[in-house]
């Protein structure tokens, strides 16, 4: 009966996770490679964490969680003598909290400040959905210790090194800087009641959505929807929009411009005065290390994830527009975002420690690249020696070794072979440029057939039968002229 | 009280697992990828799977594992409507199983043979100890599909030029291959019984520590060991040891030779002859590519592991000498091994699919490469423009970006910069080559100071009082001069 048959394995990963093959793997690679030379020449060092850490060192940093170890993959260890110590386990969420715990564990050895990056996957234990995974990419640069406005200075300009090094050419993107006290200022010097600060920030987050006009409804006496649903009102007064409308408008044709805008809004507020002056200072540090506001601007609509940061934040967006999946255009949008925090180190040893950091999604950066140049990604396979008669496999090998002495990427067709036919097909999924195919007659005749793999294929969707019959994409050469043939059809 | 107190969180990873730092991470990172590199020219193709498997995907091929999930990191899902499944998830403990579920899901889509490489952590829950960890890392390539030897000859082939990419000098390795059913023939020839046969396996596997006489000792009757224990034998007669013993001695001066020694083991045995015919093609297929006998033998005393296997196995040796903790000399010994092997994919689909594949210790062979050349992992850090003149910040900024973009490293001290001394101290922490120092005098002047800090060290440690004085390491030169300075003395 089929019940008594042991169930084969399921060979699917769980769900919410993946595989990537192939090029996807190699230019991710790629972009993380050249994203690290970028963050090593500005002085950062490279530190690599364990994927497991105690639950206890993490922390329970992860938004929107109210269970305990929610968000997280965690487990227990077994606890046995001299064995597994009894304590939770857990995946890392992000790479910032292994760093907290690393700063804290190593600040007699390591330089203050510390910079460093980071790169690796990280896991979140959310209900998987599409385009939502699991597992995923973070690629992130910190410095630990530094009080100074500098260091966030250095940290946004690295990142607009970063992303031209990925790839994004100077114009496509848009580094935009805010501070959390200008915004903090701004209340102040709206008057908001500390109970309504909560209210009145989720409302202004929606400014990219509703505009100007519905921030400033939806802070007052509520709007109506386009859908004609109701929406209460924050119930401030209009005189106390004012200096948050103003701020949310406040980006001009230049910084200096926004700034003095910037000051008009948080009015006699000191904390919000500090906030000025730290974008200033920002502003002036970019400018002397040559980034214009062709990179980077002051822009006080990033508000974005304000209430994580504790001073400068900014965000980098791509500003070329994709076609989504029904080819309608759409702006790309963030592709990385940061700023500065506080509590790092501080939960660990009890000394406040000042940061400030930066996190690439690479995973997203990787697929406005695609987006944009789907052609270029098109991968080339190795070029394919078949096997016209298995006692010469060996010769066959030879000439795969003398191609790739030459760089060339080269495979034997190591399946069954007697039908050639496969062999063809096994090239064609290869996406292989090249065939070479050597007889007993081409070896007696000391030759070899070259055959032109991405010529054959538009041969064969636009020839006449004559063209066809004359098989121009194959080639026969001296065996001695193997490496330069192939060589040759490469750099067509 | 201190109990009322919530007690700090320790800042500590859990036990068994551990941090990299700056090079560290970057040498292994390079190394990987040239590596990658061998293994790409070579037609494989890069695969990254998730960390994170369901128990019933990865199996229970752990060795040594009497309980279940015992080995892995596992934990259950929570079962909650639309989310977790309540399956068993577990970390990856190699990234062979792995390929298994991959090979089997993607089967129709794959080309086959399917040859792949991958590289990156894999999670032993083992009990921690001095030098063994609970994360490392494999770099691994396979070739699933294809049952001839000429995909475990390739894959030889390919693990001598990883080594050399890696940076082992030929003549510093040797890829030691034997096959699985040689070993099976010379049980045959010696009537070894079944129920005997993995005591045999156990006593052949002392060779290199007892030699050919403590074998032939363990085989029969027993022996002493040096510290008087009395050992008991398996029980063979005399007769039985000769082909046994003739296997394990079969090496000689060329692979001609051995393969004729193992002949006349294997006696009259089919599988003998089948394992012997199958090192034959191997060793004519290797000399086909230009491997010779420096840098691969047929060597019938690789016996470790060989349960796993069912044909050609290899491994790789270093065979130079380095110094122990201690001071003596010792042989590196093994960073590589693999074989062929079966029950890759059947145990998904019930298809018997034959697989060859190697992997290669990458954090053994970093460490091999160190205790060789201990000076040449001495990492420079960046160059240090430090803070004279906290307003002059910008300025300070731009001069490391002007480094940066004549490819050099540098930052800009952003910790507190009241003590000078501080920041030479950090200077010296990084590593750093060159400090640059400009105050508001040199600003006036229109100068930097450049300081040789290695040279400085240099003199600080030799020179005398005078020549001390004389800061023969720090030079004043025009503004403008900066980057070609510092480069003239990164270039010393």
């Amino acid at each position: 009966m089929a019940k008594d048959k042991p169930r084969r394995p399921r060979a699917e990963p769980p769900k919410g996770f993946r595989d990537s093959f192939g090029a996807d793997v190699t230019e991710r690679n790629l972009m993380l490679e050249r994203i690290a030379a970028v963050y090593r020449l500005h002085g950062f060092d490279a530190l690599e964490t364990s994927a497991v850490e105690t639950v206890e060192a993490l922390g329970k940093f992860l938004p929107d969680v109210d269970r305990p170890n929610a968000g997280v993959f965690a487990w227990q260890e077994e606890q046995v003598p001299g064995g597994g110590s009894g304590d939770w386990l857990a995946l890392r969420y992000d790479l910032t909290a292994p760093l907290a715990r690393v700063a804290a564990q190593f600040r007699n050895d390591l330089p203050s400040p510390y910079r460093r990056y980071a790169m690796g996957p990280v896991w979140r234990n959310e209900k998987p959905g599409p385009g939502r995974f699991r597992q995923f990419y973070q690629c992130d640069a910190d410095t630990v210790g530094a009080a100074s406005v500098a260091a966030d200075a250095e940290i946004i300009a690295m990142l607009a090194d970063a992303l031209e090094a990925a790839g994004i050419p100077r114009g496509d993107y848009l580094v935009r800087v805010n501070d959390r006290k200008v915004l903090n200022g701004v209340l102040e010097a709206a008057a908001v009641a500390p109970e309504q600060a909560a209210d009145v920030l989720r409302q202004v987050d929606k400014f990219d959505k509703v505009g100007a006009e519905g921030v400033r409804a939806l802070l007052t006496q509520g709007r109506t929807d386009e859908s004609g649903a109701r929406i209460d009102g924050v119930g401030l007064t209009e005189a106390q929009t004012a200096p948050i409308l103003a701020f949310l408008t406040a980006r001009a044709a230049t910084n200096e411009a926004t700034l003095a805008n910037l000051t008009a809004a948080v009015g006699g507020s000191t904390v919000g005065a500090e906030g000025v002056a730290e974008l200033t200072e920002i502003a002036a540090l970019l400018a002397a290390t040559g980034l214009g506001p062709d990179r980077v601007v002051i822009d006080p609509s990033v508000v974005r994830g304000l209430g994580y940061y504790t001073g400068p934040v900014f965000e980098a967006e791509l500003t070329f527009e994709i076609l989504d999946d029904k080819g309608r255009p759409r702006q790309f949008g963030s592709v990385a975002g940061g700023g500065r925090y506080d509590d790092l180190v501080e939960r660990f040893t009890g000394q406040k420690v000042p940061a400030t950091g930066v996190s690439i999604g690479v995973d997203r950066l990787l697929a406005a690249l695609r987006a944009r140049n789907p052609a270029e990604t098109t991968a080339r396979g190795p070029v394919v020696v078949t096997v016209m008669d298995r006692d010469r496999m060996a010769e066959y090998q030879a000439m795969a070794a003398e191609l790739r002495a030459a760089g060339i990427r080269a495979e034997v067709y190591l399946g069954n072979p007697k039908n050639f036919g496969n062999q063809l097909k096994y090239a064609d999924k290869r996406a292989a440029p090249v065939a070479v195919i050597a007889g007993a007659d081409e070896a007696a005749r000391g030759v070899v057939q070259v055959k032109d793999l991405i010529l054959g294929a538009k041969i064969a969707a636009q020839a006449s039968v004559e063209e066809w019959k004359s098989q121009p994409a194959q080639v026969e050469v001296p065996r001695a002229d193997l490496v330069e043939t192939v060589r040759g059809i490469l750099a067509r």
